[in-house]
């Protein structure tokens, strides 16, 4: 009972009367004490999912050749004026130039080359004409091809530098590596591409009701489901997890594990510890320490008591052990970190304004962040928030395609009423 | 010059006239080859990404015991009745229930016990006040809280099964695991969860113009962009990607390739070779053969020379060479195969309802897959198609996030007007 006794005015008034900062004011915070990290070069093979560490500019025109678009025959488009009215055209086919392939000679008036698509148009000619609109003829062993109807200058060919010019940009530093991206940096010969280091980032779950995911259950007891999905998590955000395990409530173990963490990973991410109980070790952890607070509470629910210190340098960022309100102060925290140490031009999760579609009446006096599907339909966005969303549930956050943002003192809100949005990871499957 | 003269008619209607299939058509006939693999379990940190390969159930009630969602006292509601207007009342606090243990008696009328945020409500208690709205005294060794206000009865407790009941579908067969279902996952109790095995796809590139990434550019020749495109996207649909390199234009060397491919992968790519011209081996490939001809044309654009067969019972699937065409046909088609190899419930592309962001001229006889990019704005899903959407370009790939889908004849598309577009994994950066 000694702990009951003990508590007195100063030590409750530490603990309830947190100065509480805005969500954006929280962010700032991390986001100055978040650099990206040391560039490196992955091979192109590798780069996908990573984040450009400089901008890639082409470093010739792409296409590089004047490129027949056909299968068919490099002409001069003069020689086929002639052409039409049941008057066919014959000219000399001087060569085959297959893909790949370069033409040994200029096409002169009167002569044309057999060329296959995707290969170079040989000098001297200015049109292609598909193979389908033309016959051909052997003679005395030269082959001739006939040609029916007049064809402009230009004609399936792609010029040279159509796609991108030399010097063109071709991608922004801090640009997400996707399928695309990766077939131009190949189309480019970009071999080995700059990226910044993954970071590392240590997961730390606290408390002596966690059991093991392969446990059986006990009486009081809960299995730990936030380890695993912070590490789900890190990952989705670009991350490498390190998982450090759950500790019990206990003050020097805790102290010993995260300044281990602090001193050997980029961010330490911990679930647990940080409400108003007796038991929570991470908020005493942290008051008892040097080093900087930056917050250690935020005008936002669920996740409220979400608390964040700088130490030698490293983010230690303490989330709620609710499981709801864990993945919520991840996204709006720990995700932004993690793509801004990856030089991320975009770190945040994409804001939209979506159609609510249903009623919403839980608004408060803090700005509420709600779990909630996403249906397009017929063009509109709508967001249908999750029946059930305390902080504590758990199984909302499955079939949650976005956050609804509730400002503070919102009223009751109706069907159809605009909303903004946070996307979430993944794909819409309403 | 031999083998123009050797074309004849025969020849020219083989390659030309082919049996055009809807796309529909032609991913129908992929479907009933592409069965789900054998399955297979992995440990719950590396199944995010995996399609689960049966329903999983609640094997009991989640929260599996009536939690307290606050610091403060478990009482009996009744006993707080008498409390208000400046009376308070009194209970002698039995004992202190941490998280994760569990009370050593029940709570009787006149006491209490301290109960801290997700701790197991004691048997009797049916209300937990929070800490704040209570005070303490110790009288003889004996702690007593002191109760200000009645309370209700179930307030600040979650009771048994709230989330889940025992018994009930939590995630069904063929989801695709992401980091909500995790957290369930855990919670649950699921170490090692059943999945599909990841299918092996083999892709090879043909076209004696291709260059690796790390040569320099000669004249005629391009990079080979489509195989690390291809490697990422197959990986961006879940499958293991093995890269059996580029092959010139040779029928013998691609014939054995193939072959080999056929036999040890569980599907088989290539790129290139599929059109009309005189080096098009896949195509000559595919018609020497034996075993089933799926399709080798299908009415869009671009991608039409689209071709797939079937050789002891593994798809072939010939995608174009041009880079555009080839993005397109493997969303449109491997991607669904690749997806329903691993059970996905849902392997096609999401199809969304846009607007149109801007007008668009080219409807013509085929349907066209038009890369374009996607904007919300004030709730409004509009879609801005690509300046430059031949089937060769390939620099557009990169800014896509969706494709839209143009019925053949059309006409002339104005700004706003509906159109279905597939969206193209990945987030919406607009």
């Amino acid at each position: 009972m000694n702990r009951i006794e003990n508590k007195n005015k100063e030590y409750f008034s530490d603990k309830f009367q947190r100065t509480a900062l805005q969500v954006q004011e929280a962010q700032a915070k991390l986001i100055t004490n978040a650099a990206p990290l040391t560039a490196e070069e992955v091979p192109l093979n590798q780069s996908y999912g990573r984040y450009l560490a400089q901008a890639v500019y082409a470093p010739h025109p792409f296409p590089a050749f004047n490129r027949s678009s056909m299968d068919g025959y490099a002409v001069i488009a003069e020689d086929t004026e002639a052409a039409g009215n049941g008057h066919v055209v014959w000219l000399e086919v001087a060569e085959v130039i297959p893909c790949g392939a370069v033409a040994s000679r200029d096409i002169t008036p009167g002569t044309a080359a057999r060329i296959m698509t995707g290969a170079q148009v040989p000098a001297g000619a200015d049109t292609v004409i598909k193979l389908e609109a033309t016959e051909s003829r052997v003679d005395s062993g030269i082959t001739y091809v006939g040609i029916y109807t007049p064809q402009k200058a230009g004609e399936h060919i792609t010029p040279i530098g159509l796609e991108l010019e030399a010097g063109a940009m071709v991608l922004p530093e801090g640009k997400l590596i996707g399928t695309g991206d990766i077939a131009a940096l190949a189309a480019l010969g970009v071999a080995n591409v700059p990226v910044r280091r993954i970071p590392k980032v240590a997961i730390i779950a606290t408390g002596t009701e966690l059991l093991e995911v392969d446990e059986p259950l006990a009486p009081g007891k809960i299995r730990n489901s936030n380890s695993p999905m912070l590490e789900a998590l890190v990952r989705e955000a670009g991350g490498e997890p390190v998982m450090l395990g759950a500790i019990v409530d206990d003050l020097d173990l805790a102290r010993s594990k995260v300044q281990m963490a602090l001193e050997n990973y980029d961010l330490v991410i911990t679930t647990g510890g940080v409400s108003v109980g007796d038991y929570d070790i991470m908020g005493d952890l942290i008051r008892e320490q040097s080093g900087e607070m930056l917050f250690n509470k935020v005008t936002m629910r669920p996740g409220s008591v979400t608390t964040s210190a700088i130490r030698g340098g490293t983010i230690l960022l303490a989330l709620s052990g609710n499981p709801g309100a864990c993945f919520v102060g991840f996204q709006l925290f720990a995700r932004p970190v993690i793509g801004l140490m990856q030089g991320a031009a975009q770190p945040y999760l994409p804001e939209w304004t979506a159609l609510l579609g249903a009623e919403y009446k839980r608004a408060n006096s803090y700005t509420r962040f709600v779990r909630a599907r996403l249906e397009i339909r017929e063009g509109t966005v709508y967001a249908f928030p999750a029946a059930v969303d305390e902080s504590s549930v758990m199984v909302t956050i499955k079939d949650s395609d976005c956050l609804i943002v509730i400002p503070p003192d919102s009223g009751q809100l109706s069907y159809g009423d605009k909303v903004t949005v946070l996307k979430l990871p993944g794909e819409i499957r309403g």
